[in-house]
């Protein structure tokens, strides 16, 4: 753990950006990428000829995508590696160009997160062709649906406060130019809204949709160059599940609780250290799980959470100021690097109408791959700081 | 290049795996990739436990097909990063995994290459859909074949010399048990086969297909419990393709040329310090494009060296001893792992029928992503030696 620790202890971001998430389906992948990119070299105020690497996250954008972006920005001739792991794509590509740039093999590596998920050829999952779970009906909404239900049971949560989470995000969203959804709604439109799997209405459940982000990293003794504000990676873990026959909690995501255990220890920093955090909020419930895994508050004190506003703007812990996926949207592999964004300008003091107050270090989540359901696929966090 | 130099002599292989390639449509992508994994940890004489972190290459087996094929192993709870590089997408995971090891993250790390083309449904090519080229018939059989028209024009290369790429191919197959194609051909039968695109016969493409290989790498000083003849890793080279206007030379692929200059530096050796070499022989024409960009002859003289055997098992240089990809078959994800398990079998002197009298320097690469058609997308080099 150290080892990393070291490693990542010469890695900044020095610059992000972010293309509006939304549903372009006839605008192709490689443009909505590059208007990220662009962005991203513009904030870093780096030429391109000095980025020397790319990680490219992706879950459906076809192939060579990171290729595809760079061609006609002119970012030729270096190594581009294109990374996969469902809704962690984009952040698995993050930790892939840190590893390597704290490895001292570049001094600087663009990050891509980049998805369309608005033309995707119906019937056509690769995946779920093997998958036993997601042949028997046990798509992501039915799944986050049997968690909620049992939460629910567990500890007394209801309906309402499920919706205050997707009244939250949309207060937020509201906030942020560049989400997908951005009218605010109320406790009775989001009850109201279809039924999708119960307990979740339709307003509870993310939109998919197509998106891009980037982020420009580089080794600390280089960054004077580019930014008099770089952030710190302080940790970024990946991990996987866990599948042994019987092993299932249904309310308390055992990955994401590894990987939050990991992650703080690489960063010496413990919950209680978190200023500002992107969570996955999939689901309404995703977040409220979440909270509790990242140790935000005890097991079944998330509704208390919500109710109380503690994780609002201007709360105690503000948790996806930007609207996260329930109204930014989800495009899968752009999602990671999108959270990464929005920690970045927070804790620049640079996000406008929805910033918080002096954040010192934020974290993003990201979960997915719903092997067996249960997020058994790939977990990420990452915690970033002034 | 020398910071990856010193990364990469801490890298060594300690077990390599592969499944037998061809065409399965009904088995499942995971029971591919797990028949190659449990060999190379047999091999590595390694316990499932000791594995640190996986690295997956697949250009289209579906999402998280790492995590797919080590849930059943139990390989389950590490770090786990699916790479995408077209052609190029197992030897991008192998480079990703030698720098994380190289860098000192993990002691040990597995490498998967794994693909299902035989059960592919058609009309689905996400990248193709935005691909100007692709969208006008400039498929890569059609672009090779214009090469290959280019190279005969340039340097009087004849259809027969042609042909004896196909026919070598499957001599080196026929000893190679696990090859998709095993049956010898004469110059005669790969000229009368039905014509794909002049001057490619059927017998001189590459068939899709399915396999997986798989690779164990752990740090040096670890080696030794496990194995008494570790494999160095001398280079691992990616790169990807230059895109300005006019910029065209049909027969020598720059972006290989590029990745050999920076394979052999960063290896401190030279071409005629190699052994063996597995090159990408997609077409016919590409094995003898290769042997002039590796530096294995100069330009124009590759017709020369395939027509005087120089690159037979018992020649001065000898190439595609598993029976390439004209003949073994090319499962994207998986052939730049199996170029390295057939290289390290190779170096062991443990490649039975088809030995090359005591290699000791063995060259793999893969090049793809056909975007603007001449490969401009993904090349891979690695350099491994005793």
């Amino acid at each position: 753990m150290n080892r990393f620790k070291d490693l990542l202890s010469e890695v900044v971001i020095i610059g992000v950006g972010m293309a509006k998430f939304g549903k372009f389906p006839d605008r192709p992948v490689a443009d909505i990428g590059q208007e990220a990119v662009v962005e991203a070299l513009k904030d870093a105020q780096i030429d391109k000829k000095e980025i020397e690497a790319a990680y490219c996250g992706t879950a459906r954008a076809g192939r060579i995508v990171g290729q595809r972006i760079l061609k006609d920005i002119g970012l030729t001739r270096i190594p581009i590696v294109n990374n996969e792991n469902a809704c962690s794509s984009g952040a698995t590509a993050f930790r892939e160009a840190c590893i390597a740039v704290g490895a001292g093999l570049y001094d600087t590596a663009l990050v891509i997160g980049v998805e369309r998920l608005s033309k995707i050829v119906k019937g056509v999952i690769p995946l779920d062709r093997d998958d036993v779970e997601v042949n028997q009906g046990l798509t992501m909404p039915a799944l986050y649906a049997m968690r909620a239900q049992r939460y629910m049971h567990d500890y007394s949560l209801t309906r309402e406060q499920l919706a205050l989470v997707a009244v939250k995000s949309r207060k937020n969203a509201a906030l942020n130019p560049k989400s997908q959804f951005q009218e605010p709604v109320t406790v009775e439109q989001v009850l109201n809204s279809r039924m999708v799997a119960d307990p979740f209405t339709l307003l509870m459940c993310c939109p998919n949709g197509d998106g891009a982000a980037a982020a420009i990293i580089c080794r600390k003794d280089k960054a004077a160059k580019y930014t008099t504000k770089p952030i710190f990676v302080r940790s970024s873990v990946l991990n996987s599940g866990y599948y042994e026959t019987g092993f299932r909690d249904m309310t308390s995501p055992e990955i994401t609780v590894r990987a939050a255990r990991e992650a703080y220890e690489t960063a010496g920093l413990g919950p209680e250290d978190i200023s500002i955090a992107e969570v996955h909020d999939a689901f309404v419930i995703s977040e409220l799980l979440y909270y509790e895994a990242l140790g935000f508050c005890g097991r079944g004190e998330a509704g208390k959470l919500i109710t109380e506003g503690q994780t609002e703007i201007n709360g105690r812990i503000p948790v996806n100021t930007d609207g996260g996926l329930l109204s930014k949207g989800h495009p899968l592999g752009a999602t990671g690097v999108s959270q990464i964004a929005e920690v970045v300008w927070q804790l620049r003091n640079q996000a406008g109408p929805r910033q918080v107050n002096n954040p010192r270090v934020g974290l993003t989540h990201c979960t997915g791959g719903g092997l067996s359901g249960l997020d058994h696929g790939a977990c990420t966090i990452n915690i970033l700081s002034l």
